[in-house]
């Protein structure tokens, strides 16, 4: 509900005349996409973040994907914070009435903490950038400053809105602009549950939770899996990777690795890959990053659980278990819920897309992904889009941020007294 | 390995000069390709049947769709029926040595059945497209025999071969020869299971299986929704369905939802039909048909089931049910990992034939599905595939046909004791 508000008041505000650098007010679906994409910390944009919006309309976005960052982190870890209370409470047979708040105190630190975690990256990663934009690109300090607060926030949310018409793609060989953002977007991506725990347990690896070691390793998996697949793939395509020397082309391709997760920066030109590199992407912002985090996409844990699920299966093991703990039946069966559903999501979106739309397959798959998954990269078509596209996008980002964590957590706090049981039969499978 | 040894003496036999219409042997990848389609009741060509193999040749891939279709029909069904004895006898707690092996007579009676229900189907349909051909179109009853008999066997085996250039694109306005190939088709790609008890309790559908009650709805519901989709995108389109009249429509429309889920005929232009319709096409031809049939993919059942499985989590039910039967938690993970794998396997393969064509990602994809869940249809990329291409296409007929079977069955045999257990911990899912 919070969500629709601020998309809401954010629509109102970009409709008013002085949104808009040029004389007149928005369009109602060109202001509603924008709120959408930026409360959704998504980053598609219909119209050009620096020309279209005015410094007042360009506030408001950085504003809607702060306050819509802020939300997906503190909402997605007060309803993790009560499935797994609740999940031990019940387990110690505690009546059921009480686990079903949290206490003020609770609330009170984890909106703390994660304001404090925020506010810390986010000035961190803006000292470093204006600090460069100065010196390195002879800003004055008041753009400098403004496009580099601008840049910390956009990439702590995973947001993916950038104050440059071509996003990152001017400063594709300058490593000390591109490091500080993707390590902002790392951090931001890896959710707050596991920043909590490796800030409480930094020096002691083996006490992290599974969950922490599952995000931990899968993501360093997924980074370095991405790097190489778009290094290979685009290594001679002149025109992304084969314009520039080999520290250029890992650069770039570490760039793209990190971004396809979930930011939605991009230094090179999306709509140029090849396609193998935009398979690969698909699947990148399908996985997304860490839960109760910023990021997008199905999120990293899920992915690896029913990973593990399918390695036990092909073992021939009854249990399922990653870093010497048994995954229940339950999580397995919530992770398979939400896959299932968001490639039903993903795939009814893309046959809409097509009736509605003329453009080629690849090019709408992404876009698709890149909306459900909060992505915000675009092969280019999302300026093209008649209205009922925009609006089968603004549905998919909606869906895609908020259907998935309310889902989980739904799927998670849920429980029905079993009444009778039926008897057990074997279909045949496969 | 049977079905290794038959498409190895398969390809020896094609390339020997008689098999081929022009003199010259045919070369080894087109001959291994052909051997491997025809064994895997494919039916993905890279050369034209009727004009590239010689009368001798066109009867070498009849005996070989054949003999693959028998092998599939009776090994998969001997191998189910091992795992699900097995299954009630470990529950009786009856030595497991006794339960790894079936007794003669058991193998005997699944043989004869099959080998029953095969020769009457084929020969039924056999006689009414012989009686079709020979009054409708003119054929001398030698002629009108052969062609009659190679797509009746070829229907009822799911393989999809056809002694015309065009498939059936010719008798696409004529429901006496669509209406007896798409029955032996549906016949044949329900599974021998489904037959058995439809014949011994035709009357009694209360006491069917789960099983069969999933495999007939969900082919039912399959059906009608492929034939609804069919026509609804192709209605105007003047290269495919937009010919017609409106009976003509449906029944190519119904010809389409029939054939692309696992035979692999067709009576319209695939390569013409609008990307939306290919899209629904591979999620058809993904799932396919019933167990232990014919038919490919990952099968009705599976598909239904783990939609069950989604369904009681959604509706937070902590057991998973279908037809007032539980779904037992083995089947389950059973399930995930045919649908994993696939996936994974289905998406390799994309990416490897994208990395050695240039064809476009829609033609690719449903290239990659067709291979896999050897269905066999085409828009028309297979005979201009490179050498390479033609492998990767022939390790996919050969994973997805031999792959799915005895990864499940593998999978359902298998079982570990457990000699202890992990403590369980819940990862946040989603
Ligand atoms: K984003
Ligand atoms: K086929």
């Amino acid at each position: 509900m919070a969500f629709l508000i601020a998309i809401l008041v954010g629509t109102g505000l970009l409709m008013l005349p002085v949104s808009r650098a040029e004389p007149g007010g928005a369009p109602l679906v060109t202001a509603l996409f924008t709120a959408t994409s930026a409360v959704c910390v998504t980053g598609l944009i219909v119209q050009d973040t620096p020309t279209y919006w005015s410094a007042f309309g360009q506030s408001v976005i950085l504003a809607l994907f702060q306050v819509g960052g802020f939300g997906i982190m503190t909402g997605a870890t007060l309803l993790g914070l009560l499935v797994t209370r609740r999940l031990k409470l019940t387990r110690r047979l505690i009546a059921q009435a009480e686990t079903k708040s949290l206490s003020l105190g609770d609330v009170a630190a984890v909106l703390r903490l994660i304001f404090l975690v925020t506010v810390a990256v986010e000035l961190l990663t803006t000292a470093v950038l204006t600090l460069r934009l100065r010196y390195g690109y002879d800003y004055d300090w008041s753009d400098a400053l403004w496009h580099a607060l601008f840049h910390a926030v956009s990439a702590f949310n995973n947001a993916g809105f950038s104050t440059y018409s071509d996003s990152l793609i001017g400063f594709a060989l300058d490593p000390l602009m591109l490091a500080p953002i993707m390590a902002s977007v790392v951090i931001g991506g890896l959710g707050f549950p596991v920043l909590h725990e490796l800030r409480q347990n930094m020096r002691h690896p083996a006490r992290w939770s599974v969950h922490t070691k599952i995000t931990l390793l899968g993501t360093a998996f997924l980074l370095i899996a991405a790097l190489a697949a778009t290094a290979a793939y685009e290594w001679n395509n002149p025109a992304t990777l084969g314009a520039f020397d080999w520290t250029g082309k890992l650069l770039n391709a570490a760039s793209h690795s990190v971004m396809a997760r979930t930011a939605g920066f991009n230094s090179v030109n999306i709509g140029e890959m090849h396609v193998e590199t935009l398979a690969v992407t698909y699947v990148l912002m399908f996985i997304g990053g860490g839960s109760a985090g910023t990021a997008g996409g199905i999120k990293v844990t899920t992915f690896f659980l029913l990973g593990f699920v399918v390695w036990a299966e092909i073992r021939g093991q009854p249990d399922s278990n990653a870093f010497r703990r048994r995954i229940g039946s339950h999580p397995q069966r919530q992770a398979l819920a939400i896959v299932l559903l968001s490639v039903a999501c993903v795939g009814a979106g893309v046959l809409i897309l097509l009736s509605v739309t003329s453009f080629p397959l690849e090019d709408v798959m992404f876009e698709v992904i890149s909306a459900f998954a909060t992505v915000g990269l675009s092969t280019g078509i999302t300026g093209g889009l008649p209205p009922t596209g925009q609006l089968v996008i603004i549905v998919l980002m909606f869906i895609g941020r908020v259907g998935t964590i309310t889902i989980a957590s739904a799927l998670a706090l849920q429980e029905r007294n079993v009444l009778f049981r039926y008897p057990e039969e074997r279909p045949i499978v496969g």
